[in-house]
């Protein structure tokens, strides 16, 4: 099996209501790389949020109270605070610096994935998520379908801390025309013994992580990587359908047992 | 930046005592691929551990009171959960088909890393991690050098399932000649806003959840896997050091403030 990624140079700074897949096409036409049948296009949701016009500016938000006793705990911007729980649905854990919520689509992330840093208009300015994610994916897949005459998928990613690994691993926050998720339950092992429940393998959240390798971080910014080689036969499953119900959350039962 | 994933085919099952780097250098002269300088040679904990005699007779386990106990609200095997505590420092959560424990090496993950899927001799065996995960990556990769003759990197891998999301994804267990984890503190951001602690990069397990998409699931059992295109020149960081510390666990602190 060989899979191949490459991230897309020279895309130009996206604002509000750029068509971003005509951009994507323009930025492939410009280099050696070119869209086959079933490539994957993994997109960072914050260039999907900035063509959405997601971006905020801070002076116009007024904190809640219960926000700025929040920003106190974590030493947060209020303003932004007050923007992290418009977008929640609960907050998790508030502790200096960190601020984990349950987003109303339900990732749980720091700061509902809201971004200051990397802006288009500096420090004034939030970037919130884009509003539906797997909607947002599935009209980016039609348009560069149609642009280029090619069967693709398209993942809008995000990367996540981990509570008990350091740095930020990929998270598919929306997805179309993949099998976000694929369940390997009842497929024979190895050596006969059935594979257990946790036999789930989170292709899109894999294939963000990969894209990660290839899109660089901080000041490189290349928004846009190609997968090739993904098999993508398997009926598609939103990205939605990798976040675990609130019921199986781990921290979000009570304990049967606690040991030391 | 371009990067090539590509799963070793034709390994022999591996057993105790095998010289695995030199097995994968003749299961690469059989196949089309080549290693060249600069590759990264992904390896999954299962199969360094049968090559380090890891195996473990359930037979040969009595079970303590407290193994017994913590079988029945978890419905496991006393004597896999035996192990499981012989394994580990801490108990994080107990609960019917769930035990996370914290590892002496410090990984927190279901069952401490112990599978008994997929492992030759069937269900009367457990199949313990490897004892150095770090030591272990730096012998396969000196072997694998002097066998090669070209400069490489190891990175031998695991998956752990999430918190607050469906399915595994690749962690480092051990890695050498990489830099597993690496920091942009410092690093200016695109607008010169300073990237902020969170922007830590998990080189190594990165390349893990890569390796998941070239090496497939359950019966395919392809447990090695090529990575071509990964910057390597930063200086070598063990995969220990992706380990939050223990009094930077997201849930091992008392909280500051919770809401809800």
């Amino acid at each position: 099996m060989h899979i191949e990624l490459a991230a897309l140079a020279g895309l130009p700074m996206i604002g509000p209501g750029d068509d971003l897949p005509a951009l994507i096409v323009d930025g492939l036409d410009r280099s050696t790389f070119e869209l086959l049948a079933n490539d994957v296009v993994v997109i960072t949701g914050k260039v999907v949020s900035k063509a959405e016009d997601r971006l905020i500016a801070l002076d116009s938000i007024q904190p809640s109270a219960r926000a700025v006793s929040l920003a106190e705990v974590t030493g947060k911007d209020p303003r932004l605070v007050e923007l992290v729980l418009r977008e929640s649905s609960q907050v998790i854990r508030a502790r200096p610096g960190n601020l984990l919520v349950r987003h109303r689509r339900g990732w749980i992330s720091a700061m509902a994935g809201i971004d200051r840093s990397n802006v288009d208009g500096g420090d004034e300015h939030a970037l919130l998520l884009p509003v539906d994610p797997d909607g947002s994916a599935a009209a980016i897949r039609l348009r560069l379908m149609e642009l280029t005459g090619v069967p693709l998928s398209v993942i809008i990613s995000d990367s996540h801390g981990r509570p008990f690994r350091l740095g930020n691993t990929g998270v598919a926050l929306g997805a179309a025309g993949i099998c976000s998720v694929r369940s390997l339950e009842g497929q024979p092992a190895l050596f006969g013994r059935p594979l257990t429940g946790a036999s789930i393998v989170p292709t899109a959240d894999l294939i963000a992580s990969a894209a990660m390798l290839a899109s660089g971080e901080g000041n490189e910014g290349r928004p846009v990587v190609i997968v090739r080689g993904i098999d993508v036969t398997a009926s598609p499953r939103p990205a939605s359908d990798l976040i675990r119900r609130e019921s199986e959350d781990l921290f979000g039962q009570p304990d049967h047992a606690y040991g030391d």
